[in-house]
């Protein structure tokens, strides 16, 4: 902030708001309240929250609360909040607001507007950067707490024979799944998706359906599970009874990129770089890498910046945590994705998750 | 939209998506990428998204879609955007963007500011009421999805003994309620929070911690379910062991206040109207109303409009699907609450969950 002059950051986030202070809700899923957190360029976090927060809020590393008994259409906390933010940033300074990639400002538009009306003369200025550089590099309690979760997810993937055998549809599979998760010390499983074909899947974020399990499906399961806010973020493959040479050809070719990225990242690389390890090795190994990303962070979030893309030129940086996911096409508009946690340190990626197995594992049908 | 002469709606939210197209993932806990989608004044919605999302997309109901390789640094979307809001809206004529209460842009204000500034003499209007007034109203497969959801979280209620027998801990109970919800049918769990105490709780949002469950405790589960895309709102209130006289009389006043609003709500009172009715009801079994709303809406997302406050004058309408949710003051700064979810006919409120016990259920500790 002092590099950039700001006065003041105003953070509207779950995730910002969970980083600064230790807040952790699952009310965030209530869209009806907005939440704010003002930091002065020195001094103390400042909350100024819904009343139904306060109690949860004293218990977080603010210093000051202000509250108003939201919602109360007409001023819902827009008045404290312009009073803040005219008393902490001086005309003619400064006000910080993340309005860049991977963020969006968590309050109604028009009370924003209103917000920004009164700040008169003060600049309003990007502060993605500010955070983002903050961020995207975790302490070692963080890493901590995302191999914790790493570990959940590996001991729920290692139920899988377990939790396929008599599973008749995908519906029941992420059932099962998300129970695996909970048994083995999830608080809560925020995202699962997944997919089932002979020849892979055709998309990674589908909730469950009611697709029969068959034999000779190759079927993934994604998580992101969370374990004190922390997620883990990373997938697994299995086949269901013996796989054909080609699926086990495209798991070969994920297992190269994968291997090629752990032996590869290193910090003052790009997120460009990244990229181009993963696919390049794909290429190598015979394969067509799939569009998108093939990597990203993670932390207080499912996925956090940079993504690994042709576009990307964040550096890569000692202390960032990521997902490597490289994805290769196999069929008619059908992928294969494996994913892997790492934390990169300075002599390269070392696994959060435990390493996915070399050849692609088979479940007896 | 015709009525306030909207030429396009412009709509970014999960909730609003998905009701709009049926597009359902989790993949929105991924704050990666924005998503778009236009609603001309005539014809079919217009997608534009990003490719990770296509293939689910082709599957609901949308006229078209368009689709970017996101996240692009500089361009997330937001010329394909641009292009379609220019040419859908005539020089002069009127974009509606939700931007009131319990509305939030989920894309990145920059990104908005770009595309407000292409819109030139266009008109941005708030299409808050064109949406809440039309999402407010259930149709009967919508209250048959929300009652199959509650069902699922009665089911899982009603397995309260089990699942307090032998939990040490608040931690240990919430995971235990989350697996007996999946158990029951949830296709996931996107809300659980509770507490517990000899004189109720002090917050009604908070995360499971270590505390420990006792002899003599009122301990409260609240859960928002999710089942085909429609979730449930309830909690339900246990005492641990034989409650004291107090706790008795503090849950027959939440008995009384909720037995007055299924009584008296009716269509064309207002939300204010059902704060008063639940308030006065509390007040007459000699009761302290806690602070904050006594109820408000649900259906696609935990909470929605309208709010039982003080201030809110929303009219209450017939296929309104709504949390009755009455909270007495029972301590030092604890509360018991009480909640139900219903759906309001001509003749009154027709519940969807279960009637919670007339007598504080005692579960053998």
């Amino acid at each position: 902030m002092a590099t950039r002059g700001q006065d003041a950051l105003f953070l509207t986030s779950p995730q910002d708001i969970f980083y600064v202070t230790g807040f952790l809700t699952r009310f965030w899923e209530s869209p009806a309240r907005p939440w704010f957190l003002v930091l002065p360029k020195s001094g103390e976090p400042l909350a100024i929250i819904p009343e139904i927060g306060v109690e949860l809020m004293s218990h977080c590393a603010v210093g000051e609360i202000r509250a108003w008994p939201a919602p109360v259409p007409g001023d819902d906390g827009v008045s404290l909040l312009t009073e803040c933010l005219t008393s902490l940033v001086p005309e003619g300074g400064r006000l910080g607001v993340p309005m860049g990639a991977e963020t969006n400002l968590r309050m109604p538009l028009a009370d924003w507007q209103s917000v920004r009306q009164s700040l008169g003369q003060r600049h309003v200025v990007d502060a993605t950067e500010t955070l983002h550089r903050v961020r995207e590099i975790k302490s070692e309690p963080e890493i901590e707490a995302i191999r914790a979760t790493c570990g959940i997810a590996d001991a729920a993937f290692d139920r899988m024979p377990e939790l396929v055998a008599g599973a008749a549809t995908l519906e029941t599979l992420f059932r099962r799944f998300q129970i695996a998760l909970l048994e083995e010390g999830a608080d809560w499983v925020s995202y699962v998706a997944g997919g089932a074909g002979p020849e892979g899947y055709g998309t990674v974020i589908a909730p469950a359906s009611g697709q029969p399990l068959r034999r000779g499906d190759i079927v993934m399961l994604d998580t992101g599970a969370v374990r004190n806010g922390y997620f883990c973020d990373f997938d697994r493959n299995f086949a269901i009874g013996r796989p054909s040479d080609a699926m086990k050809r495209a798991y070969a070719v994920l297992d190269a990129a994968t291997e090629a990225a752990l032996g590869q990242l290193r910090p003052g690389m790009t997120a460009k770089d990244a990229h181009r390890v993963l696919s390049e090795a794909m290429t190598d190994a015979g394969g067509v890498p799939a569009g998108g990303r093939l990597g990203h962070g993670l932390g207080v979030a499912l996925t956090e910046w940079p993504s690994f893309t042709p576009r990307d030129e964040t550096e890569l940086r000692a202390g960032m945590v990521l997902a490597i996911e490289p994805g290769v096409e196999v069929g008619d508009g059908t992928i294969l994705v494996q994913e892997e946690n790492v934390v990169l340190r300075d002599d390269g990626p070392e696994l959060l998750s435990t390493r996915a197995a070399r050849e692609l594992p088979v479940i007896a049908p």
